[in-house]
């Protein structure tokens, strides 16, 4: 962007007012216009994408990009279409601003109700997909927040071509600035500072990286570093299912960050069990780092050493550990878990209870794959993020996560010298609807 | 505390767990066991007290401190009963824990639900009136968290009493370290460090002291650094009730953080009340810094200048400006506040929600004193503090600001490779009842 972030900033907040004040009708007209525009500009946003995917077959010829990361890039065909989709999709969901969430009489003719209200500003960090820039786009206008976004370098074309659709749009609803494009690494680092404007930080990419975000700004961030997600197996697992469940939790979609990459094994289950999970697990690829007691129950295996028990693999890899039980269990889990989500299969189902209640993560699953935890699969209906912060929002973040609240308090002349005390005055509270 | 900060925070991290699995009940037997404990040792109290009440009027007459600040320091007779009272309120209030929030049937057998739990370990700073360690002891305990202590050296003596009687008492329940007191300025320098232990930190003293937390920690920081709060007097406004609420919220308690600072009056309403307004002021001891313009309307008026409309007296010290109308007032508020509480008088009912919606601030109050925000006023039953953050817990806090909430999903094998796709199951996603 040529002028200055600041400058950004603040036009995205001045245009945030304006969002906060849009019904909810009107905003999801702003969204199918959106889908309009889109759907009518297939050609240029091909043409655009197509820039993006040379430049990378490029680079990956010279080894410089991967080929995961190159087909991610890809935004032709039907994959254009759904950006329209989406769209629509959002702007079918409930708004989560203007929710009454509290209201009281404090007294006759002093209302208070609690209503929520976007945050502000948002700033969104992401790599590779350009569809990441509607999606969030959507996301943000729905909730009445402006946003600052920034994609990865390598679909720069696809990205500006997207945020000239979308600013065209908003500039023609005098809504000019609600969404930002980012296009440097400097304005990255220039947002940092900007606490006086922007209100929540979302980074998604590298564990590095979103730790570097939340080292060095004063802004909240939502989001999660790692996901380091176990499976307990207790002696009383159903061994079928055990051995279907840490297959799935890790070979489905081994780069996800709910993908499993330590599993713990109860001392008694491990010699009927592990020699069965070792070969189907190699026989899939998966590359085994146990514990030294471990390493009779196969062949090919690898020692773990203290580090694996810390590493989030994001790869077909998993570190395997024998416990004497669930409080060794759970007392590894909150030692080197990343607090994402974590399972435990066992039929015995106090021990479940238990083991949810006392593993301090944000998802906790019984008898059930880690790789549910998503904010579609848990029915938010959009999914802005997984967030492993213990304030604010935690687990798969829908909608809600955007937004705050204010108290919103409206009297007749009350003074607070007439109420108290052993001769004043004193409060009715006296709940009052929620739905008004 | 002999042991080092990093060992208490393990310690209060240990018997965190211990009480996330409390009960209800068992909580608030707890408390009661507390109050009955206090009850039994007023004359230690009084005596601990009565040690802190010598040195402060030495100091006082020192002139190292301040009457006010001695006063708060008292912790006799009457003050002592409160705070088993206090102990005895809280354990009424419903428990914040355990609260179903969102619960949705994904699939036959496969049910998640969203629960609320506590945060783990907080950090509570706070200056002067010891009754605070029973008060923010029985906030923290009956949301099952720990908390680490700091209160302030002038009531050292009180301080620890109260800390030892609760310790004893903790100690018995096998939940030692749940409450930890800390003595010492380093103690509060490296807790900021212990991000892995400690959740959330609640400061409260002066505006520097919060903003200096809040500079330099990665841990959560839940508070306000400053209460700028403002009136907006509108052209409409009843002028007897304007008179009597500016005069309500500048003078009831002119130290409080929702007390007023600056006055907005708009353009045509000031010759006719702001004459009177000043001399009804500045007969209650009212310092007048005005703007140029409305130095005519009284004497004795000093004039205001740029940091007048960012500076919080929390004293008898009120500014003054002239704005052209609603639009200016709330450009204003929203570029000098702080986010806390700023109030409209007027009868234009329209006018009145503009600025409701508009004021970016945790409280917005019409026709009413800024002085009722406050968590007792508003009925949340126990105040944690109040908050002008923009996530987790804003305005007023109240105990669910010290709980967050975990996703429990319970499966009975379900592999995520079995659904999507064009051949795998779809989501039920059938909403279940709040009330289990």
């Amino acid at each position: 962007m040529s002028h200055s972030i600041k400058q950004a900033c603040k036009q995205a907040k001045n245009a945030a007012f304006r969002l906060a004040q849009m019904e909810s009708e009107r905003k999801n007209q702003l969204l199918l216009a959106l889908a309009e525009r889109l759907n009518k500009n297939k050609a240029r946003i091909a043409e655009a994408n197509q820039k993006d995917l040379d430049e990378a077959s490029t680079l990956l010829a010279q080894g410089e990009l991967s080929q995961p990361l190159v087909k991610r890039l890809n935004l032709q065909g039907e994959k254009i279409d759904q950006l329209g989709n989406y769209l629509a999709e959002v702007a079918k969901l409930p708004d989560p601003v203007g929710i009454r969430q509290y209201a009281m009489r404090l007294d006759t003719g002093l209302d208070l109700e609690r209503v929520s209200c976007p945050l502000g500003v948002l700033a969104v960090i992401f790599e590779s997909r350009p569809e990441v820039v509607i999606q969030v786009s959507a996301l943000s206008l729905k909730s009445s927040n402006a946003v600052l976004l920034k994609g990865g370098r390598e679909a720069a074309h696809s990205n500006r071509v997207l945020w000239e659709l979308i600013n065209e749009v908003l500039t023609q609803w005098d809504l000019a600035g609600a969404v930002a494009l980012m296009e440097s690494r400097e304005d990255v680092q220039a947002l940092l500072n900007q606490e006086e404007f922007v209100d929540l930080i979302i980074p998604r990419g590298s564990n590095a990286f979103v730790r570097y975000i939340q080292d060095n700004t004063r802004i909240p961030v939502l989001g999660h570093a790692e996901g380091l997600c176990h499976m307990y197996l207790a002696g009383s697992a159903d061994l079928n299912q055990a051995l279907d469940l840490v297959f799935d939790a890790k070979t489905d979609y081994p780069s996800a960050c709910n993908a499993l990459e330590t599993l713990l094994v109860e001392e008694k289950l491990a010699p009927q069990i592990l020699p069965q999970l070792f070969t189907r697990l190699q026989n899939a690829g998966v590359e085994l780092r146990v514990e030294a007691n471990l390493l009779a129950y196969g062949t090919n295996l690898k020692t773990a050493t203290e580090k694996d028990w810390a590493t989030e693999y994001t790869d077909l890899i998993l570190s395997i550990k024998q416990v004497a039980g669930l409080d060794e269990a759970i007392a590894h889990i909150n030692r080197y878990g990343s607090g994402h989500t974590d399972s435990i299969l066992t039929e015995d189902k106090k021990e479940a209870e238990t083991f949810l209640n006392q593993v301090d993560s944000a998802c906790v699953f019984h008898n059930t794959s880690t790789r549910f935890s998503d904010g579609f699969v848990f029915g938010l209906g959009a999914e802005v993020g997984i967030s492993t912060n213990k304030t604010h929002a935690r687990g798969p973040v829908g909608l809600e996560g955007l937004v705050i609240y204010k108290y919103k308090l409206r009297g007749s002349g009350q003074k607070i010298s007439a109420y108290g005390g052993a001769k004043g005055k004193s409060y009715l509270h006296q709940p009052l609807p929620l739905q008004p």
